[in-house]
């Protein structure tokens, strides 16, 4: 097991973490707390469009991580699914424009469609937008997502997925996320964290609470859950990752605090747990 | 793809999808109604007891599918895990006296437990309960549960680790059940339901609703939601399966209904999506 990561120097948080700050405020808290990393989600980058973003980002000095998120892949239509790809074309040149050296995906997934034609599409478009992922110098990454998102928002739901695919594409511009939220009950998940090795491009904490009274907004703390954070860690930094550990918490309950006290918590929790 | 089923005479229903309903109006409204086979949770056993529930059970004339549920093996202390023993002893021999030759197991998680030693002491579990079974003439079934239910309900979530664990009990005494609910998801489900063959002692249906609202009680109709019903019932009777096909829905919407309109409308989902 690693030792506790004793300061703040691979601290990551996500500005969907801190959903009620603009992105100027989160990067101003973020920066006056010691934080050094941030991920952006894109509707943080939207009220004061990318130019700005990128100034606000620029004179933040801040570390960009990632942009969170592309994807979304499936689609009823031929059409359809062309316009996510260059939807995702678009989301690199914004990681781009920001500095941000990756975009995380969230492949999607599409009610009714079958779960293999879904991931058929989600490879055929990953490898459609590869070559524009390249070419801007922005390495995507697949998150594989909690079964239980596998209706509507991810028919990639475990890392052993993900890293057929990450074989199948063959290319050093693709990856995979470790978000220990969707992966921790997986029982392949250390043998298939030793196979991803260097594809291991980022890694997402939080915690599972017992019970969870919200699918999609009631994660934890670090430490308010089951999640055995630390050992994942381990497992994770044995393939040679050093990479931030990136807190993201999707919460009614902490979008609902005061977000200054809320950033101290995680930061306590990050020392704590991570 | 196998055909639609065509009649009632493989319909079961679970006595907690009606759960309103007394042990004793739930067996006079399925047979009322043509449905021939019933699977029994616990607490419809409770309030009249064992005996008047046997004999309300066999003056049915309804076939006996299972008894829901044993199992919950992991606790916290070595006293705590032989009182879970001597429950599913004491489980067995219910489905004994009300002529159930199945008990499902739902095989339990602690928060906090680690899943790799609660996987260890389920399977210690069941091997030491295996030779009552024998004995009463019982078989037990490890029903994987979704993984969303790692935390508290049951650390085995794949067809995979339950077909591990009866290759290592080598009993036919024990099998799996196959809940399209919990494991509808699993790119490997075809081929684990392969793998598992004569080992597939029940097979239970609902729907997955889009979006679900309750963690556990919002399942919902066949044909309700995003689940290839039939598709995966073609694989299970692929391996010989040819028993029942058991409804087993929990919902909050579906219990404050009149339950003999529910009733007609379960008829009428099995038929045209089961």
């Amino acid at each position: 097991m690693v030792a506790p990561l004793g300061d703040f120097s691979r601290l990551c948080i996500h500005t969907m973490t801190t959903k009620p700050w603009s992105l100027r405020e989160a990067a101003l808290a973020y920066a006056k707390a010691g934080v050094p990393g941030i991920t952006v989600w894109r509707q943080h980058l939207e009220p004061q469009g990318l130019d700005e973003s990128a100034s606000i980002l620029q004179n933040s000095g801040l570390e960009m991580v990632s942009l969170c998120r592309g994807g979304f892949f499936p689609a009823a239509t031929e059409r359809a699914r062309q316009k996510t790809i260059d939807d995702n074309r678009r989301t690199i040149d914004e990681a781009a424009a920001i500095g941000a050296p990756l975009v995380v995906l969230v492949c999607g997934a599409v009610p009714g469609l079958p779960l293999n034609e879904a991931r058929k599409q989600i490879l055929d478009g990953i490898a459609a937008t590869l070559p524009h992922a390249e070419q801007a110098g922005v390495r995507l990454s697949i998150e594989p997502l909690h079964p239980m998102y596998a209706d509507s928002r991810s028919a990639v739901n475990t890392l052993g997925q993900a890293n057929d695919m990450i074989e199948t594409l063959a290319s050093p511009w693709i990856g995979a996320t470790v978000d220990v939220y969707h992966l921790w009950w997986d029982p392949a998940l250390e043998a298939e964290i030793k196979r991803a090795g260097p594809s291991i491009l980022s890694f997402h904490v939080s915690d599972w609470r017992t019970p969870t009274r919200d699918m999609l907004n009631d994660r934890g703390l670090m430490g308010e859950g089951c999640i055995p954070i630390r050992g994942i860690r381990s497992w994770v930094e044995s393939t040679g990752f050093a990479g931030y550990v990136e807190v993201e918490i999707f919460s009614n309950e902490y979008w609902a605090w005061d977000q200054s006290n809320y950033l101290a918590q995680i930061k306590r929790a990050f020392l704590e747990y991570c």
